[in-house]
C-alpha cells in the first residue's frame, strides 16, 4: 500500500472496504487454520504499525500460535471465543483483547456466526511459533482449553 | 499503561471499556474543540503505536489542525462529517479515513447524534499546528468547507 496513493476516504460495505483486498489469512499448509480471511486496512510506512481485519466463518478459527510481538485486538463483528494464555473467554463486538509476548492465543467462531476483529501490530514483527506436541498436551490438560480446542476430554 | 499489568480481556460497555479511563480530549484552552472525550485503548510500548477512541457529542467537533504524523481512523459510532485536505465527506460506522502528513482535518458530529472513531497513531509524533488567519480564510474560500466549519458564506 502506497501512502501517496491512498485515498483519504474508504467507505465500508458489509465488512469489506473500498480499495481493500480480501486476502488469504496465511499460505495454505503453513499452519493449521480454518475459514478465515485477512484485509489490511492501514499499512502506511509512516505509521510504523498496521491495522488488519480478520474474519472467520462460523466454525472457523485462527492458528493457535505465539510470538514475541504483541497483538492489540478489538472484536468488530459476531461472537465467539478467544484463548489467551490459559484463559478462554467469550468475546463480542467492541471487546478489547491484548495478546502479550510469547502467549498462546487463538480465536474461534463458535457461536454459529462469523467472528471478525481488528488487529493492530508493529510493522516489524517476528514469525509465529506453533505448539510442539508437548506444549499442545500441556494446554489440553486444562479442561476449558481442551473444550475450546474441540478435543474430547 | 503498563503492558505487564494489562489484563488480556477488557469487555465493552456502551462505548466505555473496563480499565480504560475517559479523559479530556486536550487541555482546555490549548486549541478550539467542543464536547469531545478521549479513551486510550492500547498503548503498550512494544506496539510502537497507540489506538485511541474519540467521541464527540451531537454538535461537537475535534480541533481543525495538521501535523507531520499520519492518522489512521475507523468510524465506530454514529454519523457526522469529516474534512481531510479540501474534501468534506459524510462518515458512518466502519468507514476508513486516512489523514496524510500536513493535511488539515477535522471531525464534526453534525447529524444530531454522537460521533465516535478509532484513531491509530505512531507513539512518537509531533505536535499539531493550528491554522493561521490566512490559512483559515483560504480554507473557508471553498463553500463546502465554509459550510462544514459553520461559517455563513
Amino acid at each position: 500500500m502506497d501512502s501517496e496513493q491512498q485515498t483519504p476516504f474508504r467507505p465500508f460495505h458489509d465488512f469489506r472496504w473500498d480499495e481493500v483486498a480480501s486476502m488469504p489469512y496465511k499460505e495454505d499448509g503453513s499452519a493449521p487454520f480454518k475459514a478465515i480471511s485477512r484485509q489490511v486496512l492501514f499499512a502506511e510506512p509512516q505509521l510504523g504499525c498496521e491495522l488488519r481485519y480478520f474474519e472467520m466463518a462460523a466454525g472457523g478459527y485462527s492458528t493457535l500460535e505465539r510470538h514475541e510481538h504483541v497483538h492489540a485486538v478489538m472484536i468488530l463483528r459476531g461472537h465467539g471465543q478467544c484463548l489467551v494464555g490459559d484463559e478462554v473467554r467469550p468475546v463480542r463486538p467492541f471487546d478489547l483483547v491484548t495478546i502479550p509476548s510469547w502467549t498462546w492465543h487463538q480465536f474461534r467462531a463458535t457461536e454459529g456466526e462469523p467472528l471478525g476483529f481488528l488487529c493492530m501490530v508493529n510493522a516489524l514483527r517476528d514469525r509465529p511459533q506453533l505448539p510442539t506436541a508437548d506444549e499442545l498436551a500441556a494446554l489440553q490438560a486444562k479442561p476449558a482449553i481442551a473444550a475450546f480446542l474441540g478435543v474430547s476430554g
